[in-house]
């Protein structure tokens, strides 16, 4: 059956424009002026913005991190994504048992996520050590729609310099891509048993022990080695700090190439002042929130080009429940926090809505580049004839207040409660099906598709 | 009459796919995949690149310099630009005598452009001296659709730097945006003088008279002037090498914005070697060729978008005529040379052909940021419904010799003569009428129409 | 007759330590541990420091500036210097009549000094127009002993950027160096001529006409004319601003030989409110006072070594006589600060003893530096055998206030009145001839010596 | 019994003047102009420079590299040091067994050196492991006359990056400083492996396992952990590439202080090229030599003090016979080279004579800054009354071919065999004893003493 949206406002990352929208078997396939409506149903988006669905490349559903488990499984998980705008995701997968071979957790993935994700999804999965194996794997990988993989430097499966430096030649080799989560694991793993030691256990003491020059030096380190590997892609997940982004400038200062750079909406609003509440539990999450200098920071570097993503890095535990092993001592705490659903509100109010970010670049952060970075393009990312029709109307004059009763994952907390938002979700629609209508849930679980990505569109050579 | 251009692969500044355009009443209209031909006569693009019209937001038809006058009048030129797949022009308008307001020289300039034009045309005028009726009259000028000025650090009637600052405060305040000539006009006049009493008349003695730090020097005041004026928009005409773009570079860096950058092909592709050629004097123009490492500088500039604008700067003057007055002295050859044509085959083939820079930064820089920048966008510059149907068809397949022969204005030569060329324009059409067809124009004398310009769309506050 | 300085700590810019210094025929001889009295005078500086007298390369004895006379003719303003430590000044010459040679200023000076000032003294001229004889009167003024000369791109005389341009190249040329005052003209005009019409006269106004700007973009364009004269050397006298200094970081860092930089302690300890309190006509000067920002930024340039000298600007008017000239008026009162007596002790109270500079840095500065920019050292500014004896005994330990009362000029205030100051002078003397002790000036009047200069000692190739 | 160097042309880091120097019970006592020989010996300088005995902080000595022993042993390798004007060392010792204590080498080092060094010497120690007891040590190894310490990133018993920090904060508290080898040890190792297992085993592979950015991420990570010290003192040593220069030039941009860099004479000097010549092996040194262009930068970061030291990391091994344990396998070739001697030579050769660096410079990085930065100052490094009467007398004018039968260690080659020296050290005093004359070691075995170094002198709060 054939959609119609009518008399929207059209915003692409480059692109501002009232037109209408023909939608016939999940695809766009006309724009125009004042299309005849046909036998299409009709949706009317005066008023209102539309944008290509948000996408959310970095969500952490069901993951088991040893001492618990992300309590937003794949269907509570995509339909807050839902709700909150985001129409595709690429979920980072969890370690897996040691010396598992990448394939393994694909398959656990998707055992987790079909028939239970209500939006389109691609995985990736995490580099927990490097051999002949696993190198020849990235290939494999690549082939059967996973063309970029993910590597640590902290944790319990963190890689070392040797092993970064060969995943990268490979990746640059087949046009992927490489995420790296960047801390220096010796400092933050020093300092955690130094401050523990000294007894000094509450929330702040994981932003205490958790540097921003420990992460500036990961990046640092990673964005050498892929120098070394000839300007091997690389992609810095949730950056949280000045210190990284200048680190990040002054490679690309130097002619380095590739460098793409995510930050997550808390990065870029929360403080580490957050840490010294009473529910400073619900904030626990690495790289830690840092200072307003780091924010304003932040919003400078995506303002002006620097950093290319906004992310979530979702990854929800209760606060009643998994957060409070956290509550005698900070490094018993699960590390994340919920993110999936506020990030869209949260851009346009706080980033468009006051004059930080043009529209323009919170759909290049938010729907266009993360796509055109992780192969997702042409298809999600974009509203253009053949596109799918994954749809976000936006309509920005009203507002309201978050709180997490008008939420929809399974978390029992959203870290921005009592926030006054400006611009409402007024429907959201993928591949022509209306998924959201007014903040209701009226998809179909297990709707969502394993997503086969291409190669990385964007790397220069 | 409609008319549907098929099975073209469409290229904007951000998006490349493939769909057709249905045009009416000079329109665009929609846009999709397999559009029904309906009534529509039917373009078909198969195997080529459809992209917006070019525009040229620098050109001199008609130019009276004094000693002689452009041999390209409105229709001459105007053609020549169709034939090179340029649909529109911003065209600066000469001083014309002391003392004249602004709005003298927009009458003169209508009457040499209506009638004549085949394309669409604009004007600004330049400040040749600064009052309060000037000042006031910016104002009316932007109203009568012409929401910029040009301001010269050199030549007869250059502007001293209050009058600079004053013209910027008032631009800034009407978000219109002032183009500058960026030569030191002492030193230049200085080492012209020092030549000539040396004895040193011929060609090459023009380009060490105008020393690249010459124009970076008016370059960094100009930049510092606007900062002055509370960041006010800046754009910087023929910007022509390495210095003058660090200068840029570090204006930026330290946080000044409103700053746009525009190069010619001639500073792309030619350098001061040409001046010690039996031919030189067609080369003289303001500012002189460079040496390859500006040239490699500024093809840098452009990929990484320090650079947002190629424009031509065309003034033409016959080798066989005006230009020989420079023979003995080239202080006496009138500046300038012809470009309008070329632009875009040259930058397809040395730019995107030979991988210096994408097929999406060739359609920004000639096609959608001068437009956005002077007000033409979106019915210039975009396809996307609602648009004009200014569409250039390019083959990027075939490949060609650049001959004087196949070029269309009235001036002698082209500075290219002989170059290998990568890609062919099959079709230019301007509100939907077809212009040019595989190199024959066939559009109408009179048919290009003034153009109201908006103020600049890309200020930021 | 032979004297001894015994059991002083030694500083020097680069060295530390304890040494008694035997002084004969106006010039050290020894240096070293113990040394035998024998039958020298001896002077005790135990407990204190002894440093090379202070060297003012900017002063303005007994200016004219046209609408009035710098109070402090060649023996006040010599015997306030002297009592603040400084052993030499190198006097910065009135314009004079318009069209004069350099060496009619010289003359005049001269009878101004000779008899009258108490230290030695060197000038140097400005070029108030720029012509052959100008150009060749520089070679032959350097062989007087003036290897140096000032431009001014601001009042009545001011230079063309040609003008600049082969001043440069000739002192570039016979290795002496061009001082410039920076800032752009037609600006500052500008602002003084609109804030006078809106009745914008208070002294606040001055410095609102002189904006830091306006400062930095004539800094910008000496260093880019120094940079066509082939890295000509340049001494920017009174730099005072932030952005200013970045101008020179810049240049430095694109590999710009040959930059020297002057600053004065008014910008280092003064800000622009002094403009709004009842006697802000004291510190009309120009450029004008800055912000705290400014001032700390000049206080980290003279650590890290951008700034290589701190010199006076001296250029007295009571403040109740001529300066009232300008209490109707900014823009009527006389230009300049008294300062030279003060340099010294704020310097090291303000510098040394607050931690912001180290005595060596001091010493270099103050003393050692300007010495070999303009050609005065090793016989100035140095600790060593063979130098002539200009010493400075420095207690390190007293404390006092500052206060007009305890000054020596003729002038009627100090700009600094009221302020505690750690170290006290103890004892200054020149070529082995007590000048001062205790703050009492006993000298004799008119023993200063004109000091022929030898070409800049710093200057790289 | 007293001496008096009479007439020679005095170098300092800051000075350059003629006197003499009168020396008794081993200090420099007198400095003056003619002063009286008394009943001193004389020895004329006339014509000749006189520096400070330069100061060599880098050698190994004796050094047990577990496969071998380098070949010049105390005595060997300070009278090769002596003949080359180097009249102190600071020797790194070896890492000894594995788990012990900072005393225990201190312990064996004393016993190689007494009795044998001929000139006066200090050690520092190495942590090869990281616990309370060490870092307590250090603070007692300070008080014992060694306030540096060293730390390797790559071999056997480097260090990880928490042991660092932990290094970095103990110094910084003590005043002292923490020298650092600074290569990617993961990347390192497994490039080696890589090429080995390749059959890829000639000298050239030791380059290619050992890349530039291997050096300068290390660089760059000791920096960002000094930074997380609060700017603990740096001292990296025989830095050897552009790469790791500019992230030192960038750090410092940052604000960041207390960065003391080394290079050696062969970074400057030579090339990887040595690498592909028969004679190979030689050159076998970790960091490996590097490119032409390499070179440049570090002369020209010589030049503008961003390197403030040059060392000769002095571990000589037989080309006839411990080098050739390599000539099948790169891995396995003992890493060092001889230079302690050549120093001085090749930089007034290359340096000065060539106009790369003036003399000032010299006399810095070889004798004064190391003394500064290692808490050998003012005893050492200095021409000042109470200095040791260390001195070396250059002859400027005198030219030679280098060549091994004029050195005097036990190595069986020099790097720098017939290479032209512009200069000649004709005498090389100790404590005022005369080590060498005219190139023939007169000096006293055994009778150089141990130095108690003091804190560094140098650091910046």
């Amino acid at each position: 059956m054939k959609k119609i949206v009518k008399n929207g406002r059209i915003f692409t990352e480059a692109e501002d424009y009232q037109a209408d929208i023909l939608i016939e078997e999940e695809k766009i396939v006309y724009i125009g002026k004042d299309l005849p409506d046909g036998d299409a149903e009709v949706i009317d988006a005066a008023g209102c913005y539309v944008l290509p669905g948000a996408v959310d490349v970095h969500t952490h559903m069901d993951l088991d991190v040893g001492i618990s488990r992300a309590v937003d499984d794949f269907y509570d998980g995509t339909v807050a994504a839902a709700c909150g705008g985001t129409t595709s995701i690429v979920d980072h997968m969890a370690f897996g048992p040691a010396g598992i071979p990448l394939h393994y957790q694909f398959d656990v993935y998707r055992k987790l996520a079909e028939g239970k994700a209500v939006i389109d999804y691609g995985f990736h999965g995490t580099a927990q050590h490097v051999d002949g194996e696993i190198l020849s794997e990235l290939e494999t990988m690549a082939k059967d729609g996973i063309p970029s993989v993910k590597a640590y430097l902290t944790y319990g499966f963190k890689l070392n310099d040797a092993d970064v430096l060969q995943i990268l030649q490979k990746m640059k080799e087949i046009n992927g891509i490489t995420a790296f989560h960047c801390e220096n694991h010796d400092v933050v793993e020093y300092l955690k048993q130094k401050h523990k030691s000294e007894g000094k256990t509450t929330p702040i003491w994981h932003a205490k022990s958790r540097p921003n020059l420990a992460e500036a030096e990961a990046v640092e380190r990673v964005l050498k080695l892929a120098r070394m590997a000839d300007d091997a892609p690389v992609y810095i997940v949730h950056l949280s700090c000045r210190e990284s982004l200048e680190a990040v400038r002054e490679a690309r200062r130097q002619g380095q190439k590739n460098i793409f750079v995510e930050t997550c909406p808390q990065y870029l609003l929360l403080t580490e002042e957050c840490y010294t509440r009473e529910d400073g539990l619900k904030y626990i999450m690495s790289p830690p929130l840092r200072t307003q200098e780091d924010c304003d920071a932040l919003w400078e570097g995506l303002a002006d080009g620097s950093i290319q993503v906004v992310a979530t890095d979702h990854c929800p535990f209760n606060y009643g429940k998994e957060k409070q092993m956290g509550k005698d001592d900070f490094t018993a705490c699960p590390n994340g926090a919920p993110g999936v659903e506020e990030r869209l509100m949260l851009l346009y109010s706080e980033g468009v809505a006051k004059g930080r970010i043009t529209m323009h670049r919170l759909v290049e952060t938010l729907c266009t580049k993360p796509c055109r970075i992780y192969g997702l393009y042409p298809e999600k990312g974009a509203i253009q004839p053949g596109a799918d029709a994954d749809l976000v109307i936006l309509d920005p004059e009203t507002s309201s207040v978050l709180t997490h009763s008008r939420m929809h994952g399974a978390v029992d907390y959203t870290s921005y409660e009592g926030m006054e938002i400006q611009g409402e979700i007024r429907l959201v629609m993928q591949r022509g099906n209306v998924l959201v209508k007014e903040n209701q849930f009226i998809g179909e679980k297990g709707a969502g598709r394993f997503i086969r990505r291409k190669p990385c569109a964007e790397i220069a050579d």
